[in-house]
């Protein structure tokens, strides 16, 4: 059987870890390359429990990632380096799929205010097609440059979308606040993020301006017809991994709870990898290394507001994982190949 | 000098054991007993690096808690137990600051749906005094009976009423995620409670039906006027102590950062253990086993809201530390005398 | 093509839950049943993420355990339970693999000091195989009852048995510190292993008397030769999952570091579960969620010691991925048939 | 009444931040200068729960060490800075309590292979005093350069020194492995001390190289006349803070769990600070915020080995909290000033 070759560009952070995992098993596709200047020389035995070929890999230097010998790669870089490499590798026909923000968002304009730089590769904005099938499974079919969605914005979208388009809720007035494990800040070597000043506290950041609010809102909008502007706190939670978002929507008059849960539940009924239950039931642990988004809903009647929490693994279904569904879309393939993970 | 002799009634509890240690170096009062079914017959000294008088003092079981021999009992009990044992004590002529929920909604019809028992004690409730200094410090003063907030409701409380106050934002629409460590939900032999069940796991609980919200309502609207009914959700998070909120409410028309964090700052003013500062800069770490609560107001102009974060220490702030403060303001002393923490 | 059914009795601990992950995608095999007090009637999608005919099973009532219609049964029970079960379904034909203590040492006096209980199958002592494949393969194939190596006796015995197999080191002598995390203490509710009597807390447990001593020195003296009293300490860590011993060992004079280093990488040359490496390059972190030991020795020669660290997942290598291991041993099939684990 | 002025030199360190807490509340000293480059020019204020003078003191560049208006510093710095900052300190007529290990070994010919760098300052390795109480109280009393003991130091010599001398175990053959909480490697920007790489990881280091060993060795020959070389094995642990240590020592033969304890009994007997109780009853949570070591012997008649298990917290009876103790011994002061810290 033929297997499709794929590179793997910035292996060494959490989600290209996770993605090498991954995709060593996956049946449809072969890791022809690896690159990370972190363990540039070191074989990929030496990092993850891989034998056989995968494992006999060895890191290339990030500089040689425009060369890379491979029909796919996927970009697990920051995204000023996607920005610059995706051009130069879908030039020599290779198909990308980037898990940075940078083509994330459709307006040029809204580039420099959320992600601090100007786009140089607008053209490309039109054409990258938006990695979250469970909301936009049709325009991913055949896709060149698939951008794969941010981890908030994923458990998020996933929340929202389907209560929005229900009308049970209003558009306008959403307030988030997301929890998010350690790994969601990336490998690093920062005194902020030490062990002693991270475990055991609570911090919010970036209030009102995550970089995600604006991709949630064009997503949720895409789906739902209208989404007005979130209100967005993200709090660092002492783990290692998981997200955990609880949204509060205003609720229509009358909106009953079995209203609200139904329309999560029709939304996602078939979906293999979201789940939706009772809001109090939805726990990180039980998507932790999957590829699940695990969601439900309770209407606060007394403050007509409905409450949805959603929970996630930031590596996987917010990062390593959903980019594999993305790709399986992307070339029609089973879109559950290589993502039977069963967690714990 | 003479010193009041006080009694801690459930003294195994988190709160108890904490009421302990801040009342064993408290410099105007003598601990007279302590009460526990757990470690009754036991010393003081097995269980807290206490010397000297107070580490000699034996735990005498719960069903003597009613005849105890002080001047002042502090009850760190559910709220059952203190229903029935602050009125046998208060006939005793004993002071007494209760840190159960018995006694702090005013409308006796709120403990049925709320606490799920009938209050028993209904002429108690107009004679309890709130014990939340920042907002009620006047009418603490010579109180018989305090009864002393919940620890979501201090952190919450804090954080909304001089913003309600200030016109800056709405009465209306309020939402509210408060984030806990497990030390919140008691001591308890529970599977669910469990280091494997709770550590690198998040989830949300009670949705919209915690006790503490009727509680945050009628202390908000006394302070500010007026509150409308509050969404909020609590979430478990995998560490020991300490809680933040984050608190999401309508701005005003026209209000700017600078007035919102004004707001904060002046009603907090000469305050000894409230702290007004930016809302990125709260972190739980830095309150924890102090009796402080940090805050900070962000606008966030996009979404029309204001962004309150909160965090406190929940075993101090929001009960044991709290309970000492309030037991100084109704006795006349300094209400900082034996909260000298330094936190770590 | 033929699967054997197999049954998981006990599948609700932490053991029997990976137990139900492996089998769920062990290629040769097919879960007929599970058997759980704590979960009847549910459905084991409801507790793992597994769809298709194994996600639909419904945990069966413990008591129906030893009328499971399968092949071959895991026992992941209670030592006392397995004693009682093991013999009742050889007596019906199926191939036991027993996770306990309950047939672990030969010599049926044991088990009065070190478990507690008389021993009432003696009969089976002497035909049970020990299931560390690397130490005592060639009694594993055909075996009929498979008896499951300890967490900490795994850890361990693949750490001493080489080098005292070499002579570069003493059989008298021997001292090992064990260090586990919580999940080897099994599901609890139980106020000594609840989040906040564990969080940020060491502490030390049954000094000398762990029930894994003498099955460390029997499966050591079996493959060694001879293996004087062990001193072992076990010490409970705050977190989830793994294991690190460190085994201290008298060094014979004129022993090297690369002869010590090479009696290990020798010993375990070919192994796809065991890896030798420099001692301080094991850490849990590589082999979690893995069937893997990593381990290494060092000498400290001014010491006249050689010390080795050994790292394990308890629930994997020390438990259900080496009952896997072992079934694939007994039944004639590649031993790494469903082990194929990647971390993380 | 007069109180002596004190500088802390790298006061943004953990055991600096440590030092500060214990100092501002010590009744004899006056804290007069703090210096740290990573909080030049910030207050104290800004960083720890403290008002009044102390909380207006500025931090001053380390640069400005040297020349610190003070009576007394205390030095916690790297062994390299206090080094050359002692004798400078000393020569302006400072006392000195130095938290490094720059003059904790009498040999210096012992700096080079265990610190890494030729001590410079011979002449003031005579005159320096081990700041141990329990085990050298005497010769503290008007020491003018205190070094104070590693935190590994402090747990094992403590657990060592009385049964050595007790002759009830052998001077040979001892072996420790040490576990500590992430604050002993010290406040760093380090991947390798990051959250997501220490948390629900186990790793062990520097075996049989940790600088610690030469100072336990010297420490407990002082006072029991002989100790053999000692093979240790130090773990990282993941918690903020904490040390338990577990040493297994080889038992004469005759010694009775009895005699074992009551050595350990006897000696410290009437101290404030250590206290002497069954194994298996150690926790670092029972010592963690205190200046406390619990400590318990453990006799295996079986293996013939006497297992030590130590306990204490490393940023106070193993860094800040021994540091305000020996000073107290040198300035004749009773030993507990200052420190009647109630954990939790």
């Amino acid at each position: 059987m033929h297997t499709t070759s794929v590179a793997i560009v910035g292996a060494s952070g959490y989600s290209g870890l996770e993605l090498t995992r991954l995709l060593a098993r996956h049946a449809l596709v072969r890791v022809a390359a690896v690159t990370s200047d972190r363990w540039a020389g070191e074989r990929i035995s030496a990092r993850l429990p891989l034998d056989g070929p995968v494992g006999a890999l060895a890191y290339l230097p990030l500089a040689e990632s425009h060369a890379v010998d491979a029909e796919l790669a996927f970009l697990a870089t920051p995204a000023e380096v996607s920005l610059e490499l995706a051009p130069r590798l879908l030039a020599r026909g290779l198909k990308v799929v980037d898990l940075s923000g940078a083509f994330r968002l459709l307006d040029p304009a809204s580039y420099k205010p959320w992600y601090g730089f100007e786009h140089t590769a607008v053209p490309l904005l039109a054409e990258a097609r938006y990695g979250l099938p469970e909301l936009d499974r049709a325009r991913l079919a055949g896709a060149r440059l698939v951008t794969n969605p941010g981890c908030y914005a994923t458990s998020i979208a996933l929340a929202l979308a389907p209560l929005l388009k229900s009308g049970l809720v209003s558009a306008e007035g959403v307030t988030v606040t997301g929890l998010s494990g350690v790994s969601g800040a990336g490998r690093k070597a920062s005194e902020d993020y030490s062990f002693c000043e991270v475990d055991e506290d609570l911090r919010a950041y970036r209030l009102g301006k995550h970089q995600h609010v604006p991709e949630i809102e064009q997503t949720v909008a895409r789906y739902a017809g209208a989404c007005g502007p979130i209100s967005f706190t993200p709090v660092l939670i002492p783990m290692k991994r998981g997200i955990l978002s609880t949204c509060v929507l205003r609720a229509a008059k009358g909106a009953q709870q079995a209203d609200l849960a139904g329309a999560l539940a029709t939304a996602y009924q078939g979906e293999p990898f979201v789940r939706a239950m009772a809001a109090d039931k939805v726990q990180v642990k039980d998507v932790v290394r999957t590829n699940r988004c695990h969601l439900g809903v309770q209407l606060d009647a007394r403050a007509g507001a409905a409450v949805v929490v959603s929970a996630i693994d930031n590596l996987v279904k917010g990062a390593a994982g959903q980019a594999v569904q993305a790709m399986n879309a992307a070339m029609g393939w089973p879109e559950t190949t290589g993502l039977d993970l069963l967690g714990g």
